[in-house]
């Protein structure tokens, strides 16, 4: 490894991109805003999607694909939606390019090739899905359409971040049609649950369950719940979002159904997505001052194998006693990489991988080999054991359960110890600028307040806690009565 | 089931058409060229997926993510690649839309967010993964990359057929870089035994393989190795191409590496892809006039479970029967379906699991119960067999690996059947327009002649098969030597 990294304390978001970019995970390329997944971040997102993809299916999701462009008229027929997006959209304009006549071997955009219509590079699908779903709907016999997709969108952002915010990103989309606002209600809901599960079990990550305000919820949405993560940092990080769309779209593209009775009604629907946004988020949550830190639910490899020797002989020695041991715990589950290299001394391994996160190391020298042991490190606590050798295909799965749930424990009591109630504006602004972290305050529900409170402070309502308790009160901005306290926090 | 569907002999095309329709696996969308997979078309290419990528990963391959878009100028940096694919580009040139000043509700794309440079969307992805393989690769120890990625592409086709040719597709492209011309060859040749591989014995469909012609080959490739398989139309179908690169991309974008030697040279590099377009092959390989046939590897469903019953009382009873057999179907690891529909009737749901292709069905009703059988037919020969309950669970496993071998067995004989060696220009035509297939014919390597073999007869060289002997003789079209018989046929 090259020079130290700076550390969280000193600067975070350099602390950050060095994280990304050492452990291997993603680098900007030559095109404004987006970035190469390089293809250890790209195993980690492959492991969220493999368990994500697992529990859509398991609640009754089927995947499919829908075009890329959309073409403007279909785009603005949902006002709202088409105001949101408008401003951060690629557009297609033209499909072809010539040779340029005044520069051989250059090329021009063939001006003779424009599009009668212009096309948007989707920033998310619910106009080209909807527009589809028109015709697949007549009866109630057709509902529910329960429909994801996996796909790359694109958002013409300015002031981009590896994974947390790129113009283009890789994502799902969950886009759901239903009889009844009730059962799309509850679709909603459910999706928020897997996505909370997903969170919480898989990156260890524990996330408060909650709904958007007006000001800050998906455009075209009746109602957006999301869930949102506590980094390192004292800064919330939106996790995931699942939105009620009601009959927004289903009226944009005129999609109504037969009901049982015979008469035609609108379609109440559905969408819900992560991206690849997480990855920034799981890197922002765990990680040391010494690198990255994968919950083993996610980690590409989870045990790595450094063999300790000083002459060929040593070496082949260890490699014969090692095999056996690959084998039993591939047979177990676990992916498990030996680095045996001989370019590079076990320190200058122990620090590759610790940096890209690799849950378990396991050391094997002369001495261990004669004693029948190995030496263990976990990545997320430092601690290192001896164990004997027969003991490690029960032993070590056994351990990456503890170091997944060590983690959440951990995640979860920073956040505990991050988040604050406070009554009175100036605490709030304290609290803020001392602390950082989640701040849990009244707030009088207007547009007006939250949007002073923002400009004032940079906190925003990150959601109304769904699993908060009334509690009467007063907004600590304006003083007006409120019933509950809300979840305010700067963020990502 | 709506009217029947036109026979294959009656009319091919619009036979293809209506099996793409009805058995439900994708359709037109408003967006000219490109296509929506509908979920019983995508869960196809879900499995597709998971057994290339194993593949992939098998030979040591990573995935991983490059950007969408390809700036201008990188784009025409290898200059046959971009001549190549220039005429067919969709391009970005603007990142906004703004309110329409003289209509309300509408937009239109704002003048003032126009690129400073256009972005062209990647019909391939040489060029962006070799400017970026650039700052990977330094010294012959960062060799060799073997990277795949799935992604979507656009080609801006004028005519699209649904699969086998679409404005915008998914496919997986490998992209991999290596210190020598011995090793890239290998590993192109490699990645053809792979989709040889997949395409023999997942997709149950004999190919051959080979090298194209310079007329044929990629743009920017030295050497094209491709797949052909037959359809039963006697059309060809290029199935999979892996290209040998040789220093063109590395030479284009200066990707250079020091060898051992310390000198520096120019990287060696592959590429290779299949895409959606083996959906349209598998369907038009395999299919009937009664719908779909899917072979056993690659269906969604391997076994529909059809009760016959007359009351309720008789579907009770049967779904109790049925529960225990499907538990021990899918622990056994098949894909079962249940369908207990009561408002469509056994004969409309075993039209409907044909025109899907569902491999094996099986009825039970109550005559069934009482003699302890079930009724088991077959998708691909539609023979029927009564079998006792007791052997479902591994007599059904064994059948569908004869399915799966019988319709290679039966590919494979067409294939034979509609192979004709010819020795004159007058027998090649006659053939090509009495019955089509597949004509070994010794062909001068001219590019001249191979135009005017097209251009009269619509028929052009495939390959030269790799597993062809030296053979002399005189080309059918100009008399010219020639030292081996090369494989023409009418194509997709």
């Amino acid at each position: 490894m090259a020079k130290q990294i700076p550390t969280r304390a000193d600067d975070y978001a350099q602390w950050y991109v060095e994280i990304v970019k050492r452990a291997d995970l993603a680098e900007n390329s030559d095109v404004r805003g987006c970035m190469v997944i390089k293809p250890y971040g790209y195993a980690i997102w492959e492991k969220m999607q493999q368990g994500l993809d697992k529990m859509f299916k398991d609640t009754g999701h089927v995947n499919a694909y829908f075009p890329l462009f959309v073409p403007k008229s279909m785009f603005e027929a949902e006002e709202k939606n088409a105001e949101g997006f408008a401003k951060e959209c690629a557009i297609v304009t033209h499909y072809r390019l010539k040779t340029d006549p005044n520069n051989k071997g250059k090329l021009i955009v063939d001006p003779d090739a424009k599009l009668e219509e212009e096309l948007v590079v989707r920033p998310t699908s619910e106009a080209i899905i909807w527009s589809t779903y028109r015709k697949w709907i007549q009866s109630y016999r057709d509902l529910p359409i329960l429909i994801n997709q996996w796909a790359n969108v694109v958002r013409w952002e300015m002031r981009t971040r590896l994974f947390l915010r790129t113009a283009e990103f890789l994502w799902q989309e969950g886009h759901t049609a239903h009889a009844t606002a009730m059962e799309a209600e509850k679709e909603t809901l459910q999706m928020l649950d897997v996505y909370a599960d997903f969170v919480e079990n898989f990156m260890a990550l524990p996330v408060i369950k909650g709904k958007k305000s007006e000001g800050e919820k998906f455009p075209g949405a009746i109602d957006t719940y999301c869930i949102e993560a506590l980094m390192q940092d004292g800064k919330a990080l939106q996790a995931g979002t699942s939105h009620f769309l009601g009959q927004n779209f289903a009226k944009a593209f005129n999609v109504q159904y037969s009901n049982k009775e015979g008469k035609l009604e609108y379609v109440w629907g559905t969408s819900w997505g992560v991206s690849t946004r997480l990855i920034g988020g799981l890197i922002m949550a765990h990680s040391d001052d010494d690198g990255l830190i994968i919950p083993p639910r996610l980690a590409p490899i989870h045990v790595v194998i450094v063999p300790i020797f000083r002459s060929e002989e040593e070496q082949t020695k260890i490699s014969a006693a090692v095999g056996p041991l690959i084998t039993a715990l591939r047979h177990a589950g676990l992916s498990v990489k030996f680095d045996d290299r001989d370019t590079h001394k076990p320190g200058f391994k122990f620090a590759e991988y610790e940096m890209k996160g690799v849950p378990v190391r396991m050391a094997i020298g002369p001495r261990d080999l004669e004693n029948g042991t190995v030496e263990i490190a976990r990545r997320d606590t430092k601690e290192k054991h001896v164990m004997n050798v027969k003991d490690v295909v029960v032993e070590i799965p056994k351990l990456l359960e503890d170091i997944q749930k060590n983690m959440y424990a951990r995640a979860l009591k920073f956040r505990t110890e991050m988040t604050t109630t406070v009554e009175t504006y100036d605490e709030f602004k304290n609290i803020l600028n001392s602390k950082g972290g989640f701040v849990l305050a009244h707030w009088d529900g207007t547009a007006e307040t939250e949007t002073k409170i923002k400009e004032e402070t940079k906190a925003t309502v990150r959601c109304i806690p769904l699993h908060s308790t009334a509690e009467d009160g007063k907004c600590i901005y304006s003083g007006k009565p409120s019933k509950m306290r809300v979840l305010f926090a700067r963020a990502y």
